[in-house]
């Protein structure tokens, strides 16, 4: 992966969800970065620069337009905590490649999400999560808070995934890929929030329903493979050759850069076209709760897309980060690939695509 | 951890819990061992008889008293691939310390557990375990299934965490041993079949609540130092020095083999004291199907020590595995710490003596 990639060789995302934004974004992050600031999780003034540069405000207000200024702040400090914690210590540092280490880390922040009386035993990233999981404590549901901690541990096992790979130079093929990322994406906890942030639960009945489950994973796929397109160029510039779908059918379909764009493409269309008609067919039928749910599911793919396509953190190749693009954003008539049919590469995403089981 | 250890040397466990077994056990544990032999997760017929000694069916037969019977083959099914999974992989096995490579495999074998088109990729124990959920799906409601799944996912956490440790050579202290132990041990997964053995949910709206989630997290606390005593025998034979509550206790206060087994013994009394003193309080409280929930933590304790107790995993020194013991159990009369304060210790489960928590 030594080629370089520049914006314009990349197709524009097929997205034809409706675009919203919460009104009080820019008081709500100021709330934030004040709170990032004496948070004690930034280790430098460098670090926390890039951590406010996620602009995490920006791409949860997105995801949830309609949340009380409280509630919108909480879950937006969970994703700045997230980008946070990932830069420090999953993507880069010391644990990146070290998986007996990190699973350790990650089996004590999980816990520390989980027990109220958990210490932080040195660890900067602790006593913030801790407070962050508080606030969802004091505003949310038991059950809410459960659906997001077990998110949160999906979310730390793909990780684990990811760095273990990393660690043995392993790359996974396509199947093993989607499965991985699907994980270590942070997707879950990331779409667990919405009912934390609405304050609508969804009946466990509906919720657990294969075709809601379904429509989840498709959403976080759909986002996440956005997402390794975001990052497509800020990887190139580094000569990563880090797990992600451009990497993985480069080497295990023998692909040209421009050809695994071209396949990646298609593979997330068709995923992103499978969505929308389910969602299609689910979302009338939905009760008030379920309602909400989806929609924020289309939110969050709409959001997740246009946050990636400006935030600093794809676009800032340099050492400090720039301001937030504000340029408009251009998208794609029509899907790459619109087949209603499994991809055949990636047997462990078959069942979206079985009515039988939805 | 060099010095032998005869059963002479452990205290009686003092467990004042009823005593249950399922009446159709032995017609339930045949169907049982024909699917071993059927499933084709055993490598050989040495793993196989292993496996078929673990004598699943009787331990999980006394957790679940009174379930229809092919819910018990289920549930039961699902023990011994947990112990066969665990041997093969986890405790022994060239995955036992590479945690790079396991992490893949947990990965992987918990995508089988929750996606239905997913493939084996050769392992050899994904296919049973699917047959196994499958079977789950077939008679369990979404709700109860979901559960399960996110304990089977808690539980391989617990186990990456666990063979980390091992391949840094990391002796953890007491608090994390046991954070990292309330996973490891397996007992998220075998309790969270309760309700499929029953048939009975648990509303999520109870089943979340902090006393609910803290009586799930005791139960398992106990069983899980329960198997380190059963376990002892065994391990002090082979000269291990694997992490459990004794070699904790022993390298990180200084503690000789006699008196770790003193101070353990306290540890697990003082919890197994808050359990019934907590369980007494919710349980005349609770509706149905939370009724028959905590009826079945207390059905695991009291069942894991008389099943481990006699079992010859736990018991057969030799290359074959004894007949199951039938000898009568002695218990202790009184515990050996019954003070109500939190383990000074173990802060991660201070929480559980916290009554404005629960």
């Amino acid at each position: 992966m030594g080629a370089a990639v520049a914006e314009a060789d990349l197709p524009a995302l097929y997205c034809p969800l409706e675009s919203a934004v919460h009104r009080h974004v820019r008081q709500v992050d100021a709330r934030a970065v004040q709170w990032i600031r004496e948070s004690g999780m930034c280790a430098s003034e460098h670090e926390e620069a890039w951590v406010v540069a996620t602009h995490s405000t920006d791409f949860y207000a997105r995801f949830a337009p309609v949340a009380d200024d409280d509630r919108l702040l909480a879950t937006s400090l969970w994703v700045y905590w997230g980008f946070a914690f990932d830069d420090a210590r999953c993507d880069n540092g010391p644990l990146s490649s070290r998986p007996a280490q990190f699973n350790a880390l990650a089996g004590l922040v999980q816990r520390a999400a989980e027990s109220p009386s958990a210490v932080d035993g040195g660890e900067r990233f602790i006593r913030p999560l801790q407070d962050i999981v508080g606030r969802f404590r004091s505003f949310g549901t038991p059950a809410q808070v459960r659906r997001f901690t077990d998110a949160h541990r999906a979310w730390l096992s793909g990780v684990c995934w990811q760095i273990g790979n990393q660690a043995a130079d392993r790359m996974p093929d396509l199947d093993e890929y989607l499965a991985m990322r699907l994980l270590a994406s942070g997707g879950e906890p990331t779409f667990a929030m919405l009912e934390l942030a609405t304050g609508l639960e969804v009946p466990d009945a509906e919720l657990r329903r294969p075709v809601v489950r379904a429509l989840t994973e498709m959403a976080i796929m759909v986002a996440a493979l956005d997402n390794d397109r975001h990052s497509l160029r800020k990887e190139m510039s580094r000569g990563h050759a880090d797990q992600n779908i451009y990497s993985v059918l480069m080497r295990h379909q023998q692909l040209s850069l421009p050809e695994a764009v071209e396949a990646a493409t298609c593979v997330r269309d068709r995923i992103m076209t499978r969505f929308l008609q389910v969602h299609d067919r689910v979302g009338p039928r939905a009760g008030t709760e379920l309602r909400s749910y989806l929609q924020g599911l289309c939110h969050g793919i709409r959001g997740n897309a246009e946050w990636g396509l400006r935030v600093p953190r794809y676009l800032s190749l340099g050492h400090v980060p720039d301001a937030m693009d504000e340029a408009p954003l251009d998208w794609a008539d029509a899907p790459a690939d619109s087949r209603c049919a499994p991809l055949p590469t990636a047997p462990t995403l078959a069942w979206w695509w079985d009515d039988d089981v939805l």
